[in-house]
């Protein structure tokens, strides 16, 4: 039931990503979050840096252990976008004895839910691909080079990896056609049977290569091919054909494919391609974290090195909430998204698999499978970014990935229940709201929502946003009040109010005067949380990021489509 | 492939616990340990206190996700023992919005290990018995007794357990012979199909009983009937027979089954049957955590709730490393036991599993299936009982579980790598070695093991226990020289010298002074660590440990079987 080896795909998976035009990721993890709830730990009106700390806090230990991907390329002349999609299932396996024994965290309720969707935890737990981050892979390949000087002359169980494709006929020389003819009609007679290998006489190298070139180039379409040595047997493994998009990790797989999942995003960040996500924060935080380097503890770090490994993100969660989105799409929840935007004035997308790849029924839901959720994300993108271009004159039905009529939403990742500040922007300063109609109130823990109200009862409307157990932001409906509450609480003993102003700052001298602290588990084993200085300017040859090239601004057709001070509001699902 | 509905099986478990002579269980977990590595975390010279703390802050995030029970009969007449094993997966399924959404930690390693054992996860995270402890099992009775006053019509899905067993024919009166017919005909039609359920007819409640009559009398091996409500549609599930020793959580079943697995707990603790385990110190700190009450902090009040929970406990670990078994095995490893105690001067013993319960062949080894370990786990049990009659006058070759010779190894739990503690005494006080020849010496954090064993090249042979990186335990060969030691480091500046009595008290003056600790992320919703004191005094009628009486001495037998100083020795494997 699985489609191929990992370690055969990932020459798939390059040229996917190659020929693209964008693509499309998603990520499921073992659980959101390990505090108390949701709603407690994301306060409305948290800073972006409050926001990154929590969720790094609060949600890094847990596994990103299903990664979806679908690349999506633009046939000209037939007017649609070819996908291919791949799921893969990721696991931490440890290698030997000296490898990082990892640790993660489950959610009951996440993973009650995948199960609930079908959500198979075998194909993760008993064949997820492993994955090294940068330095992990760093050590790694000197172990490795030590070893290979010490083996040079090359015993160990060789490997080949199938050609992706053949320019042609092999030219086989004579006396070994009778040993190819064989071959071919071993591989044929899989075709009516259940049997997936053909063990091999014995035979050299050069004799392998003609087998892969003779069945790349009769069975051009999704044959793909490898030897593998069991018990000195020499197997031929046929998959015949790549019908599933899921790939395992295989037994005969050598310790030097441990960086494994970790080289599919390498491809995807070296290609600079924009990578399309809904509601897609946790997923590059998670991404990162899991397949390059621990996430650095400041917000401007964590965006440099986003910038490092996805140099052009779009959140389709955040392009929904903007204008000219925002008036016409009531509900951003990716399946409720991905329906109105099948529907006037929007027009569903041509959409095709590529041959071989699995195509999915968009009317019978397959949500939270990653490549299905990464396919209907890219859906959702190609809608809007079609729709934009109903506003060009003349008017266009087709408006690519590479338009600058969507540049105004790369690198703004959409910030969950923020109540004025609707992204984060990756790629330069956040917006700074003002705030100045805020209070910061202290109180005994006694104190409910109730005390709060009874307090500003003079001020008409407020809005509270718990804090902690002993204190709340206030927000008053209009700013010159806070004038009076401010002389109104002077005296007041059980209570103290301060400016959201005096509050910044506070926050600001506390964080200078300590040390930077470290989480009290590190000791024992943990990923480290600590952020190492050289992971932007070393390693995969990622670009280092300017960020004075790349600050971006609300374009003009931003401000014409709607009001510049309205252009966000704060959508309640997920 | 599943058995039966957990439901239905608790009077299967419930009888085969009834009729038992003793117990047999096991655990597998989700990790072992969070620290660094085991042997980092256990120290050769740690007394029982530091070992139990240790185990409850590195051990207890982990979730016991597989539990095995194996009930041994002994059946006088054909001198043999029968067995009925059963096979838990169990996941805390979150059954509301209000229900606590637990986490739990993962170790890489412990996964990939059961993976390559042919684990099943998907029993586990989909199809899992839940569980709630003590509180939760009272929070949850007040909801449902609210819910069933307001529900007082009876609404809601009825859903009966079939009868165990059946006395005679159900007597049906004519007007319902039809009608019961039909039904025996399409349950006789499911032996052909693979088909389980039966859509039934609109009928009664006393329609219902005639089929569970008629069905347990017609089919009384194995055939286990229930009926659901699915879509308005009654629908009788029947499994055909038993063959299976894996149970399920049904969907149909009702929020106040929600207590679980834990039944199966309260059952083995209300039997007071003698339960043994193989190295179980784990296993048993492990259940009461997450089917009774989170551990307490001290050590004398986890003894307290042991007893209550369990009141007789063999660990066959401990058996097997006490004389006479001590000079016989030499490898206390389970599989390895199992191995030896089947060759002589042992027996293998007799054992036939019940009808529709599975067989073991232990030629073909399933370790590290629950169930499967706990049936070796007893094994090896009655092995070593019975060896023990050998050595009576005249001999025997059957000893009970309930023999006077056995009770010697009553509630002694095998403590791994204490080089001078074999075992955690449940029962009373621990055994208090001098360790008169062990020096604590404090060093600057650069030093290595050999720089001690320069410090100490006078004193001959010397052993390292390291405890912290500044810090180790150092064992003289001879106890006088410890003073010649002390008196050398007196004006020594780089390191410090402590006889271990004066570092035993120094811990005991620093546990004084301090204020009990809580773990650092308890407040983030974790299982709280803290001990309910009325825990053991309240609940479930477990019987209040009376230390008093419980209290075992070793027995004559035990020091005429082997000199007392040398009872017992640390073996290597776990």
């Amino acid at each position: 039931t699985y489609g191929i080896p990992f370690k055969d795909c990932l020459i798939l998976v390059y040229t996917a990503i190659e020929e693209a035009d964008f693509l499309a990721i998603d990520g499921e993890f073992s659980g959101i979050s390990d505090g108390p709830s949701v709603s407690a730990l994301t306060n409305g009106l948290d800073t972006p840096e409050e926001r990154y700390t929590k969720l790094k806090k609060h949600s890094m230990d847990f596994l990103l252990f299903q990664f979806g991907l679908c690349t999506f390329k633009y046939d000209q002349k037939d007017a649609k976008y070819v996908t291919k999609t791949f799921n893969f299932y990721i696991f931490p396996k440890p290698f030997n004895r000296t490898s990082p024994d990892i640790k993660f965290i489950c959610q009951s309720s996440s993973i009650d839910f995948l199960a609930s969707q079908g959500f198979d935890f075998n194909k993760v737990f008993c064949h997820g691909i492993p994955y090294l981050n940068h330095e992990e892979e760093a050590q790694l390949r000197e172990q490795t080079e030590e070893k290979r000087s010490q083996q040079a002359n090359g015993v160990g169980t060789p490997s080949y990896i199938s050609p992706s494709c053949s320019k042609g006929p092999a030219h086989v020389p004579d006396e070994h056609k009778d040993f190819i003819n064989r071959v071919v009609e071993k591989v044929e007679a899989l075709f009516s049977s259940t049997e997936k290998t053909v063990d091999l006489e014995p035979c050299t190298g050069f004799q392998r290569k003609l087998i892969y070139q003779t069945l790349n180039w009769k069975f051009p379409k999704g044959l793909h091919v490898e030897t593998m040595e069991i018990d000195k047997v020499v197997k031929l493994n046929v998959c015949l054909r790549l019908l599933a998009c899921d790939f395992y990790w295989s037994k005969g797989m050598q310790l030097n494919d441990a960086v494994g999942f970790s080289r599919v995003i390498h491809a995807i960040s070296k290609s600079g391609k924009l990578v399309v996500g809904h509601n897609m924060l946790l997923d590059v935080m998670h991404t990162i974290h899991q397949f390059y380097c621990p996430l650095p503890n400041d917000l401007q770090d964590f965006k440099e090195v986003t910038m490092c490994v996805f140099p052009r993100l779009l959140d389709t969660k955040l392009m929904a909430s903007t204008q000219p989105f925002k008036d016409l799409i009531n509900n951003t929840s990716l399946a409720e998204l991905e329906k109105q935007l099948n529907e006037s004035p929007f027009k569903a997308p041509q959409i095709e698999a590529a041959e071989g790849f699995p195509s999915y029924n968009t009317a019978k839901e397959q949500l939270h499978e990653a490549g299905y959720d990464a396919y209907i994300t890219g859906r959702c993108f190609i809608s809007m970014a079609n729709f934009l271009g109903s506003f060009l004159t003349p008017p266009k039905a087709y408006v690519s990935a590479h338009s600058k009529l969507i540049e105004p939403f790369y690198n703004k990742l959409f910030l969950m229940r923020i109540i004025d500040i609707p992204y984060l922007n990756i790629a330069g300063p956040d917006l700074q709201p003002k705030r100045d109609n805020v209070l910061y109130v202290t109180f005994p823990k006694e104190w409910k929502t109730s005390d709060l109200y009874q307090l500003f009862s003079a001020f008409g409307n407020i809005q509270v946003s718990w804090v902690d157990d002993t204190s709340a932001f206030v927000s008053l409906s209009q700013t010159d009040q806070v004038q009076i509450a401010m002389n109104t609480s002077r005296y007041a003993e059980s209570y103290k109010i301060q400016t959201y102003a005096e509050y910044i700052q506070g926050r600001q001298q506390e964080k200078e005067k300590q040390p930077p602290t470290s989480k009290s588990w590190t000791e024992d084993g943990w990923v480290q949380p600590h952020y190492p200085a050289s992971a932007t300017s070393s390693g995969f040859g990622y670009p280092r990021y300017d960020a004075s090239a790349r600050t971006y601004f609300p374009s003009s057709f931003m401000s014409t489509a709607g009001t510049s001070s309205a252009l966000f509001e704060v959508p309640e699902a997920w």
